[in-house]
């Protein structure tokens, strides 16, 4: 059995085709050598599609992908993403979640990305179901342990290394948190394994700078510009986590969950703030 | 065609068999979620096989994966590798190369590595065609920008997460040099991208400490080692790129090529000194 094949209500396709298999061999597998995105599907149309795209692209070309795998990457996407959407609307998925995979392919033995100039795309839908309740009472939050290593290099890719989060996210197993808060290894809150993190400190909004380590999420960049759009700027800041202990309000948020507001971090306790509220609100209205 | 099916010369085996696949929800893609091992085969043998299993089985315990699944990978390797070394065998390869690459297998979808307890095992051979000049007349090496990130929690691993071996591999494709140095994000040296470094002044051995990054090789250990038998400690240190120009000898080293002595960087020159020819002498010894 293949048990990436189209089961009732998912669908994968690698490089445009069903039942394609992915080699031992790719540098997806080898090294981590590629990019992913996660993108909600709403009413059956994905949500801030743009966003995710650039993201992917400009990260391909950090990675030194060349124009000429960039552009096939694009090509193969554009191809896949119609046969998802088309899956999920003949499906009647009411909520689904679309992910991208994309890595460098096959290459020589050895580190060396030279002649690996045939990317794996690999693009899936599957249903998703949207935990509501979170986003109206809010989560408590664990604080993990383990650190995010500082790498300018890589800060703010969506790569595919992140043993990192696997490792933060198995500090906890109880149901009691719904995220874990990530420092990096000089103290600095960064985000959450899987979210981004915003705090509001008197009626100002704040957000981890991701220079040196993070994940540049689609939605904090949305909320960033919607508030700038309205005149509110978002202050981009390395604090600890007394900065967090001592906000009026806060909030992790990402494409496919949207905004959980934070009630609960090691012993602190916040109501589900006016400012948390109204960027829910902004979110709902834009449909993202 | 199933481009990992045996072909004259190679083979490979998922999981204890041929002709298996790796689904893009393996956890090893999706996130880099797991280890792998080089080893080499000489006159029909693995080398330094006990060092690798315990590297790996140490790893796969940092990385929280269970006795029980550590278990079932001992099971499947031991199985895989007597495969492996009679095909060798069989072939007359002269040098031959394992690769093993062990993942957490599939899990539900994120980070969180609960329920995900069916490792896969990838266990490969291929031909090796060493470079016995570079052995012999020494490399040069380049001197990477890109650092590597420093995080205890993944120290020492060989792990899945290369990305910063890949871009600093990827900075030069000029054939003059055979190695590049890397860094860490405060200046120390580290490591070559594919190799551990040492250096010899006045008569003394160094290697860099790799408490914040670095791969723990297996040769590095064993020279370590046979050094303190015979009497001549290796002092571990963290130290700058002046460290290493100041030195009277410097070579890399991995499991695969040996020992390949510096003789240029960055405008200085060495010859192949008494350390390391001695070095390379005992390694000979003791066929690894």
């Amino acid at each position: 059995m293949l048990p990436f094949m189209k089961t009732p209500l998912s669908l994968t396709l690698i490089n445009g085709a069903p039942n394609q298999i992915i080699t031992p061999a790719d540098r997806g597998l080898a090294y981590g050598d590629g990019l992913f995105e996660t993108i909600k599907l709403h009413n059956g149309s994905p949500c801030l599609l743009e966003f995710h795209q650039e993201r992917l692209y400009q990260g391909l070309a950090r990675l030194k992908f060349s124009d000429q795998a960039i552009k096939a990457v694009q090509e193969s996407l554009n191809v896949s993403v119609s046969q998802l959407v088309s899956f999920a609307n003949e499906h009647a998925l009411p909520a689904a979640v679309m992910k991208w995979v994309v890595t460098r392919g096959v290459g020589l033995r050895g580190y060396n990305p030279e002649g690996a100039d045939q990317p794996s795309v690999i693009a899936s839908v599957a249903p998703y179901h949207p935990m509501k309740e979170r986003n109206i009472n809010g989560v408590s939050v664990f604080v993990c342990d383990t650190p995010l290593a500082r790498n300018p290099f890589l800060s703010g890719l969506k790569h595919l290394n992140r043993l990192e989060q696997v490792l933060a996210r198995a500090e906890w197993q109880s149901t009691e948190y719904a995220e874990g808060l990530m420092l990096d290894t000089e103290g600095h809150v960064v985000e959450g394994t899987m979210s981004n993190l915003f705090w509001v400190k008197g009626g100002e909004v704040f957000t981890p700078d991701l220079t040196y380590c993070g994940i540049e999420g689609t939605l904090r960049r949305f909320i960033i510009q919607t508030l700038n759009a309205q005149g509110q700027s978002v202050h981009i800041v390395s604090e600890g986590l007394n900065a967090i202990k001592d906000a009026d309000e806060v909030f992790v948020c990402n494409s496919l969950i949207g905004i959980w507001p934070v009630t609960q971090m090691m012993g602190c306790h916040w109501d589900v703030g006016p400012t948390t509220l109204e960027i829910q609100k902004r979110l709902d209205e834009a449909e993202v």
